[in-house]
C-alpha cells in the first residue's frame, strides 16, 4: 500500500531488485490480478508475502450483514492461504451505523474471531488483530490499543489469534510497551508494521502517516522493543500518503528501503 | 469557546437568559477585556465562572522557554484567582520541536505540576490536567489518557493536582470508566466537559467536536459514570467547531443548552 502506484509485478520486481526479501499484499490489487497469479508471481521473484491485509469490518449486528462479513474473513482467509502467507491481518471495524455502543461492537469482534479462529487454523492462517489509534474508534476500528487488542486475543489460542504492533496506532500509549513484552512473551505478535506520525493530519485522517524518519516515533526504540519482545518475524512499511503515492512509486520504494535500514536497531 | 462569536457580555447576558448559571472562559478574550472587568461582569449577571482555559504547554526542555511558560501559567493561576474560579485546565503541551522523547516530555509536565501546584493552592486554584485524545500527543498534549492524568495527578495533593474529564478525548478508552471512578473516590475530578465525537475529522483535527447528539458517544452513559463516581461540580460543555463558529451565537448557544438537558441523566 505505501506503493500502490506500482502494479503488482512492478512492485514485486522492485523489491526484488533492491534486495526487499517479502512483501505485505492487499486483498483489492490480489483479487484484480487473479489470487494464484499473484501467488505464483511473487513465488517466482523468490519473495515471500508477509501478510495480507485484511480481514475484518465485522461489528455488524445485523444478522444478513454479519454473515456476508464473515462469509468474506473466510474468502480472506483462504486467499491468504493460496498466496502462502501465514498471517491476515484483521481492521474489526467502527461502531455500526446510529450505534454508540462501543462495549457492544468490540464483543461482537471477540464473536467473530471464535467463529474465524478455527477455520484460519486448518488453513495455516493466524488472525492478527490491529489495534488503530483510537481517532479511527467509530468509524473503522473499536479496538484502539495494543493492550485491547491483546485482552481479545488471549481468549483464543495464540496459533489462531494474535495482534498487529503498527508503530503509528500505538507510539502515544504509554502501556503499549509492557503490552509488547506480554504479546511476544505469549507469541502473540504476529505482525509489526513501521510508520511515522507527521501533523497536521489531513482531512479524515486516514492518508497521513508519515515517511520513516520524517516525524515524532522513536522507530527504533520500538524496533528493538518488539526484538526484546521475542519478535522474529518480518517487519513490514506501511505508509498511507497522498504526498508519496503522487511520487514514482519505484523512487519511493528506493527511499524507503533507506530509511528502513537508517532505523533498523 | 463554544460560542466564541459571541463578546464577552453578549454571552454572559445569554447565558444568564438561558438559565445557564456559569460559564467556563479563555485567556485570549478574558484578557482583551480586562480580568478585573470580566470577573465583574459575570459576578454582576449572577453567573459563576465554572473554569478558566488554559495553562499547561510546559514541555519544553530548553531553560528560557520553560522558565517563560512558568511564568505564564503563574499569570494563569491569578487570573482563575481574580475571576473567581477554583479551577484552571492544563493542556500539558507536545513534544518539543524536533523531540521523539515522549516520556521525557511527561515527566517535564510533573516538574512544572511539582512548580506550579503550592503556588495555586495559595489562591484557591486547583490544576487540573486535561488528558487530550491520542490524535494531539505530538503537538498539543503528550498526556493521552486519563489514566495517565491521573497517575500523574497523584503524585501530588489533591487540593492542588486533578484532571478534566472530557469526554471527547477519552470516550473510545476501554480503561476511562475505572479511571473516572478512582479520580471521583479521590476528590480529582476537577472539571467534567461534554462534547460529541463526529466524523470526518477535519485538517488539523482540532475543529470537528460534535454538538452534543450529533456523534457517537453515549454522552448520558458518561454523566451518569461521572455522577456515580461522587462528581459534584459544573457540567460544562466545549465544542470546537467552524460550522458552530458560522452560525448566529444566541442560536447555537439556545441548542447547546436543549441538547444539554437532553443528554442529561
Amino acid at each position: 500500500m505505501t506503493v500502490k502506484q506500482l502494479s503488482l509485478p512492478r512492485l514485486v520486481y522492485t523489491c526484488a531488485q533492491l534486495g526487499v526479501p517479502g512483501v505485505g499484499l492487499w486483498r483489492e490489487p490480489v483479487r484484480a490480478y487473479g489470487v494464484e497469479a499473484a501467488a505464483k508471481l511473487v513465488r517466482d521473484a523468490g519473495l515471500s508475502v508477509t501478510s495480507l491485509c485484511r480481514g475484518g469490518f465485522f461489528t455488524t449486528a445485523e444478522p444478513h450483514a454479519r454473515v456476508k462479513a464473515l462469509d468474506d474473513n473466510r474468502a480472506a482467509i483462504d486467499e491468504a492461504a493460496t498466496l502462502g502467507t501465514d498471517t491476515l491481518v484483521l481492521v474489526c471495524g467502527g461502531l455500526p451505523e446510529g450505534s454508540r455502543d462501543l462495549a457492544g461492537a468490540r464483543e461482537r469482534v471477540a464473536d467473530a474471531l471464535a467463529e474465524l479462529g478455527p477455520y484460519a487454523r486448518v488453513r495455516g492462517v493466524r488472525l492478527a488483530v490491529e489495534p488503530l489509534h483510537p481517532m479511527y474508534a467509530s468509524d473503522r476500528c473499536v479496538v484502539s490499543t495494543l493492550g485491547q487488542a491483546l485482552d481479545l486475543a488471549e481468549r483464543f489460542p495464540a496459533e489462531e489469534v494474535g495482534v498487529v504492533v503498527d508503530t503509528y496506532h500505538v507510539w502515544w500509549d504509554d502501556l503499549a510497551p509492557a503490552a509488547v513484552t506480554r504479546a511476544g512473551a505469549a507469541g502473540r505478535i504476529h505482525a509489526f508494521q513501521l510508520a511515522d506520525w507527521v501533523t497536521p493530519l489531513p482531512e479524515g485522517v486516514l492518508t497521513g502517516r508519515g515517511q520513516l524518519g520524517d516525524g515524532s516515533i522513536d522507530l527504533r526504540d520500538w524496533w528493538r522493543r518488539v526484538d526484546a519482545a521475542g519478535y522474529t518475524g518480518p517487519v513490514e512499511v506501511e505508509l498511507f500518503n497522498e504526498a508519496l503515492w503522487r511520487r514514482d512509486g519505484v523512487e519511493v520504494l528506493r527511499e524507503t528501503v533507506e530509511r528502513f535500514r537508517s532505523c533498523a536497531p
